[in-house]
Parts: C-alpha cells; sequence; structure tokens
C-alpha cells in the first residue's frame, strides 16, 4: 500500500455505540479542528419502536459529542425520565425498550422528518447542528440495512429485541444484514473517506455495529482503495469486552473474538491495531500500538484519541 | 314531540373538552348501569403534533372517566411531566402545546394503530378500555372534520394555534368546520342515539365543542328524529363561562352567549335547559331547571349529573 504524505488534517471514523462514541468524542477533543472530523455512524441498529424511527447508535453517538449523553449509561440523554415507557405499561404494552422521555424529542422529530420526505442523513446533520455538534456525523446509508440474528431459544430476532429485550442473552446462530445488497452510502459518506488522512475503526462490537457499515459495499471498497491509514481501536482487553456481547456473538459465530482474532477479522481493511498493554503480546500479525485504552473519563478517551493520532501521524511519516 | 315511556335505561351525551368530561364523569357515577352511558365526543380540535395524532378532548373525557386526569387542569394527566417539550426546545422547536410524557403513550399508541389501518372509533374504545373506563366512548367520526377559525389578528388558523398557541386572544371572525360535509357518523353512533331514552348536551362551548359534533349531519338528524327527551346544560352563568372563550368567541360572531340565547342556539334540538340559580330568570323561552351547576367536585358533578337525569325522568312521566 502507497501511503500519501499529506499532513493529518482529515480524519474518517466509524462508530457503533457507546465505546465508538468515546473514541469520537476523544477524536473531536484531540484534533486541531474538529471541523476536519467525520462520524461514519452504524443503523444497523435501527428500528421502529410504536412507528418512532429510532436510531440507538447515531443518537448515542451525537449525544455523546454533544456533550449531553446519560454518563453513567452511555447512551441516552442525561436527567431522563422513563414517564412516557411507564404510562405505555398501563395500557398493557410492553416496556421493554426503555427510551427516554426527552429522547422521544429526537425521535419524534427524526420520524416527523423522515415522514416529510427527508432522508436519514439530512435529518441527522440538522439534529446534531441544533444541539451544537460541529463534527459531520453521517449515517452509513439511507436504505434500510438491518442487523438480524437467527437464536437457539427464539428463532429469529429484530436487532432490538435480541439486544434489548433479551439483554443478549440468546445465542447466536447466525448474523445477517437485510437490506445490505442493496443499500447505497448516504451522501458524502465515500467522499469524506476519499479525502481522509486517516480512518479510524472505534472500538464497537466488530460484527453488530461495525459490519453493518462495512456491508455497505461502496464503503468497504473505498477503505480497500485507500492511500492513507486505516486503524482499528481494540474493543476488547484480553477475553472481555468493555461492554455488550462482542466477546460472547463472536464465540457463537466460531470467531476469535481477541485482539488477535478481531485484527484477524479486519483482514486487509486495517494496517494498525491499537490493543490494550495487557494484550501487547498478544502475537498480532498486524502492525500494534499497547496503550491503555480504557475511556472511563472525558480525559481518557482524549488521551487515547491523541495517541492514536501522533501513533498515526509519526507512522506515516516513517512510511515516506 | 312525542315522548315514549320506556324506563330512563340508556343515555347519551354529547361532549367537548373539560366541561363536558366533568358532567359526563357525573352520569358515570349517577347512573345504575355506567354500561348504558355513551359519550359522544368531539374530535373537531383533533391535530397532528409533530405527526403525533393528538385528539385533546377525548382524551379530556377518557381520563377524566378513567380517573387519572389532572385534578387542576382537568385535561392532560395527573402527575405527568414536560420532559419531551422542554427536550423539543432545545433543538428550536415550538413547544406551544404542552403535550405531557405520560400523555405522548396515548398518542404514540394512537397514531400507531391509525397507521395500522384502523378507525378512531376502534382506537378509541381500545384506550378507554385498557384504561379500565367502562363507558362507551365514541368519537363523533372517524373521518376528518376540523374546526378552523379567520382571525382578525393572524388570518385562518387551525384550530389549536386558536385556542392553545394564542390562548383564544384572537379576534374570531369567521368559524367553520372543515370536512363536515363528508363526515360520517363513527360506528355506533347513530344506533346509540337511537336506542337512548335520554340525550344530555354537555356543557362545553356550544360552537367550539358541540357544534363540530352536531356539524356530522347524520347525528344532529338522528337528534332531531328523536322521540326521547334532549337536554342541555349550560356552560355559562350569568355573562361569565366556566372555562375558555364560550363568552368571547359567540360574541365575536355576534350570537347571545346568555343562558337563554345559548338555549335559543341550540333550538329544536333541545327540550330543556339545565341553567343555574343565577340564571333562573333568565327569560328562558325552553323548559329549564335551575340549579347548582359548578362541578367543582366529584360529589358536584354527581348530583348535578343526578338532577339532571331526575329532572328527565320526572319529566317524563308526567310526558306519559
Amino acid at each position: 500500500m502507497a501511503l500519501n504524505t499529506r499532513p493529518l488534517n482529515d480524519v474518517v471514523a466509524l462508530a457503533g455505540g457507546v465505546g465508538g462514541a468515546k473514541l469520537a468524542y476523544g477524536l473531536m477533543r484531540a484534533l486541531p479542528d474538529s471541523a476536519h472530523l467525520t462520524i461514519i455512524g452504524n443503523t444497523g441498529d435501527d428500528f421502529r419502536y410504536y412507528g418512532l424511527a429510532v436510531s440507538p447508535d447515531l443518537d448515542t453517538v451525537m449525544y455523546t459529542l454533544a456533550g449531553v449523553a446519560h454518563s453513567v449509561n452511555g447512551w441516552g440523554l442525561h436527567d431522563d425520565t422513563r414517564q412516557m415507557v411507564d404510562m405505555l405499561r398501563c395500557y398493557g404494552e410492553e416496556s421493554w425498550f426503555g427510551l427516554g422521555d426527552r429522547d422521544i424529542a429526537t425521535n419524534l422529530l427524526r420520524t416527523h422528518m423522515l415522514a416529510a420526505g427527508k432522508p436519514l442523513s439530512e435529518v441527522t446533520a440538522w439534529l446534531a447542528e441544533k444541539l451544537g455538534v460541529a463534527v459531520g456525523l453521517l449515517p452509513m446509508t439511507d436504505d434500510p440495512l438491518a442487523t438480524r440474528v437467527d437464536t437457539l431459544e427464539y428463532g429469529v430476532l429484530e436487532f432490538q429485541e435480541y439486544f434489548v429485550r433479551h439483554r443478549w442473552q440468546p445465542t447466536v446462530t447466525r448474523l445477517w444484514y437485510d437490506g445490505a445488497e442493496a443499500a447505497q452510502p448516504a451522501p458524502g459518506v465515500v467522499e469524506a473517506l476519499r479525502q481522509a488522512d486517516l480512518i479510524v475503526i472505534c472500538p464497537s462490537n466488530p460484527v453488530l455495529s461495525v459490519e453493518p457499515i462495512l456491508q455497505v459495499r461502496a464503503i468497504r471498497e473505498a477503505i480497500m482503495a485507500r492511500c492513507v491509514p486505516c486503524v482499528a481501536v481494540s474493543p476488547v482487553i484480553g477475553a472481555t469486552a468493555f461492554k455488550g456481547p462482542t466477546v460472547k456473538i463472536m464465540g457463537e459465530l466460531g470467531l476469535d473474538a481477541s485482539a488477535a482474532g478481531i485484527a484477524a477479522y479486519y483482514g486487509a481493511l486495517i494496517d494498525g491495531f491499537v490493543v490494550d498493554d495487557q494484550d501487547q503480546r498478544a502475537g498480532l500479525a498486524v502492525r500494534h500500538l499497547a496503550t491503555d485504552i480504557r475511556m472511563d473519563t472525558p480525559e481518557a478517551r482524549e488521551r487515547l484519541a491523541g495517541e492514536v493520532l501522533a501513533w498515526a501521524e509519526a507512522w506515516k511519516v516513517r512510511a515516506e
């Protein structure tokens, strides 16, 4: 691969939910001009909740970048309440999706704008701008592309049923992405990838959060055709995921969920892999950086993002 | 008019918002078997709020009958909050319609069921049943019929813009009902009127709350063709309405908003008029009952309803 020698100016990051949002936040803070940062968000977990168009991963990134995310959960809005869901229960309805009352505003506006014919990318840009997010936030696609799982216990489930209703406890026997064949990248996505000086794959679940983005053929092709570095940050430390079912689901699908296994999963898509200090002897076949990859505080997010940027920068200089 | 001699068994009441809901509640409590009570609710003030199908008057009646209405406002749910509307404001949106968070559940379910093709009457019956309402609650129509006003200050306004956004302060120069020509009564409405032993017009705004119901031609015709008494309860005491713009708007439209004027407005639709003690010498041309028509407490609602029922009952006996 021929790496060009442009200064590290434009950065594109692929992000899923909470983990991806944290690194996206760190990149926003670490870059000299966050207007040159573009986040490509996962929409594979989007669904309709009583008709409301919910985009959990996109909103997690948006709220995190806007500084209004729930500080403990990582998703949803801080200081939110569940009055609406509580009332749904009075109607005898299921309330397993804990949509916050303030969060409803986002989903109601999105639903209303989509119904008026606006594409998701335009709606997302509008919402993000209103919340003061200066970073570009693009859904991977404006088309339907839905992550689906077949499970031992319940058969085929929609993603949020698997993930939230059943708390990712069912055993996944098969995983696929409805609509992937036809999905086109949202406007600006391929352009951002082509213009990027660095592509970052955030520490999100490889099969549930990153793979749906890569399933948009033109996105995968643009990354494969890159002439700039693409680095991924590991979503695991040792045999443990930070959050969610990364290790469990990859195991069920016969994939190796170790740092080395995840690097191998990304294969030729990445030029470098950032792992935790604990995994520095993990037998990685790809160029790697070992550091503290936990992002428990805003400062830790910015520090990790800064290290990723410095690493890629130095590496490019060496490549000249 | 030939009044029949059936015992006062089935009662139908036409109700608008808060005032109508209070008498409907009183009737429910005063009747030996509230399953024989049917409320025909006004849908002329229904509108879409960011795509949500809101039915303010229907819900006011439903919540009041279910015992979950806001005790001070009369509309909306008790113990509700405004988190969603507050967040809408963060997006720079208008928040003049103070939709409560718990109230959103009702509107979300209604919107979702309407989108699935269910008629409003079916949706309303489902919602009311889930909240434990034993009384029949029917929207006047499943068709669109929207109260509209032309105003001196703002030109043509949708009803909720006039009523909530501008707090009924604009001067109304013209009032009409969009869709009235084509609107058919909801299933069960005409049947209930035909089967009724008594029809009650609740103390609601004659032109804004009751007239939209009467604008459904088959409803007006069924009332005109009755062979049982129809009595109205006055929404005014002296020159003052209990709530809202009754006196103001009737004056602006050149109508007499006194008890006598309102009785005259209903004309041949009513056989009797219930007024406050203060209005007993108001020069009413129709048979009337003077009593305390304030309904500040649940007990007062039941007492007034009981008096209305007893009056109509005794009157029928005399008519035999």
